[in-house]
């Protein structure tokens, strides 16, 4: 994994700081995880001057994360300490402790300058006002220039071991919203079905839920964030439930719709079929070199033909990985085409007000037609199940 | 509810804009919820100039928070939508839906030049550098200026709703803590039990939790920050439970260690009656007019005295309210005085690495001795409970 990690802080440097006194410092935390692995939190990460690369933390053992510290069950400064020790580690990395109270950050400008950087490349789209001034105030000899999203353009697309991290959290996923369909849900109240779906995601080996489960039942149904109440599931009901794993940081999502009793009602058979047919399209025109927008349209297109456009959201999908709703995005607005190995949701919904909806959330990998096509992580049946 | 909102926003344009063609955009979210209520995600709050007060949002119905359109179960336009509505609502806010894909404070700053703000004070330890820019370019005659932290200032002494807010969130805490207590706890894990404990806070009308839920048993006790994990509690463990309730956005948070068994070692009785007694000092030293840092200090010299004054963090409690760890904290470095009607916990605790260890948290409203002291808010005993 090091090479992976030190592998990708290569290859940002190559593209962002291509000068030999050309610094990177980046805080954003989810960009420090992806370059350097779990980190305490407030971690930050310098890349160059030359191989000066060095991660910045207050390695405070009661982190969220912990810092190896806490996983060591070792202090500061003891025999295999990893922080403040002499040589990088095996990763090429050196840890190092900021003064007390020091902002990481600071830390690792005075580094860089020290270090006799030119320039530093930050990340303008993170820092705020503020904090920017105290990192501008403390190399006053030094520039700092936008890093912009570079991090975030290299994180679009996935190498095989993220991908794998996301198949797993597919998998946790899809059993635990699999044994929820074998347990009695009439009665039942959405948010202690929400809390036992985010148990079972943990007890399925998830690091916790990708984002908040929503369950909505009955006229709550399709509703995209919706937040579980304590409305009970009934007879005849549309129930929605959107859910996901965060395995290894990780995080994918799946959404289902089912009717809840014997026999759906036409009206729900008629809008199942219409949002299931729209998601089916856009996920067919998923393929290396598809325009953004034309995935987009393919789902849109179903839904408007049908008379629900209006109630269509203006997303219809977007990446995934260590967030949910990275980049690129499914809409009518969206520059780009999908390159291969992209992880994206597909999910158009529909609600109408005071009835209910659907949605059909599937977490796909964007791959060409020669190796199979999309590749389907969400394995949930998607049927019309009449529970 | 709505004068006591439009009270704190003529409190903060007094200090912040007195003349009359400065405005005040705030954005960080848990700022507008303080100045406006609840309100959608991304929404930023316009004061000034003059009565051109305004909410701009996208009241996406799915946001989370749901806007009015998704509580009222309608959308943008219908009749009785708050939104877009010719006249401001009856708390004196107009609620503006920007163009479709614009930031809701690009709104606001367009707004306020458009009334003829000479001036637009806004968060600089919010907006990062690249929003800020984007602001700028779209008021080029306007100059922005810093508000700084003028809310969270006026957010540290809290109003008497805010406190009723506080004390129903410890009730619901109390009570969750309370059931579990009740319940067999040997061969449960660490992850189960903090899964139930925030389950019961639901149960009892919590928002959610107010920070994730730690609960550590044996080796990982009094450990601040420790995320539950898949040990089961033994007995011979001390358990650390620490949780807090959100009711109406507001937070509170209790710690307890317990000792799992019928007899506590003399080393556990002996650290706990350590914390015990550093806790009950800080709570002792709460009053009008204390020094924070005298605080921190009645709880560090009883820890060091007992010989372990290197085991305990750098803080020793901080300020509740909208949000876990406001303003002021308890520490060594801390500046200013304590004032009445501020909520702050005190929550000393001692980690021996590889045995446990002790932390105790209650969260109290400093109170003039007049009014008999500090009000503990957390009232669950801090007895060394056998269980």
């Amino acid at each position: 994994m090091s090479e992976v990690l030190a592998g990708r802080r290569s290859r940002l440097r190559a593209r962002s700081a291509p000068s030999g006194t050309g610094a990177i410092v980046v805080s954003r935390p989810t960009n420090v995880r992806y370059l350097a692995g779990p980190a305490p939190a407030g971690a930050a990460l310098l890349l160059g001057p030359g191989d000066t690369d060095a991660l910045l933390a207050h390695p405070d053992p009661t982190a969220d994360p912990p810092g190896p510290h806490a996983l060591a069950g070792r202090r500061p400064g003891e025999p295999g300490d990893p922080w403040d020790a002499a040589e990088p580690g095996d990763d090429g990395l050196r840890r190092t402790v900021p003064e007390p109270g020091q902002d990481p950050a600071v830390a690792a400008v005075l580094l860089a300058a020290a270090a006799g950087a030119a320039a530093v490349a930050v990340e303008e789209h993170h820092l705020t006002v503020a904090r920017h001034r105290t990192l501008a105030a403390a190399v006053p000899g030094t520039a700092l220039t936008d890093l912009d999203r570079a991090v975030e353009r290299q994180r679009l697309v996935k190498d095989e071991d993220e991908i794998a991290a996301l198949r797993v959290a597919a998998e946790i996923t899809d059993r635990a919203l699999g044994e929820l369909l074998e347990s009695i849900l009439v009665g039942r109240t959405e948010r202690h079905l929400a809390l036992e779906l985010e148990r079972r995601l943990v007890d399925h080996g998830a690091d916790g839920p990708a984002f908040p489960t929503s369950v909505a039942t009955g006229s709550h149904s399709g509703l995209a964030g919706h937040r579980p109440t304590d409305r009970r599931v009934e007879e005849g009901d549309f129930l929605t439930v959107r859910l996901g794993a965060s395995f290894r940081g990780y995080r994918c999502q799946i959404g289902r719709t089912f009717v809840i009793g014997t026999s759906p009602a036409p009206w729900q058979i008629e809008l199942y079929d219409l949002v299931f047919a729209a998601q089916r399209a856009a996920r067919e025109a998923l393929a290396p070199g598809a325009e953004l927008r034309e995935v987009d349209r393919a789902a849109r297109e179903v839904i408007t033909a049908g008379g629900h456009g209006g109630a269509l959201g203006p997303v219809t999908g977007y990446g995934v990985g260590l967030e949910i709703g990275e980049d690129p995005r499914l809409s009518p607005a969206a520059m780009g085409r999908l390159g291969p190995c992209v992880p994206v949701t597909v999910e158009p919904g529909v609600h109408l007000p005071g009835r209910g909806g659907v949605r059909i959330d599937d977490t796909l990998v964007v791959r060409p037609p020669a190796d199979g096509g999309p590749e389907l992580l969400t394995i949930t049946t998607k049927e019309l199940l009449a529970l």
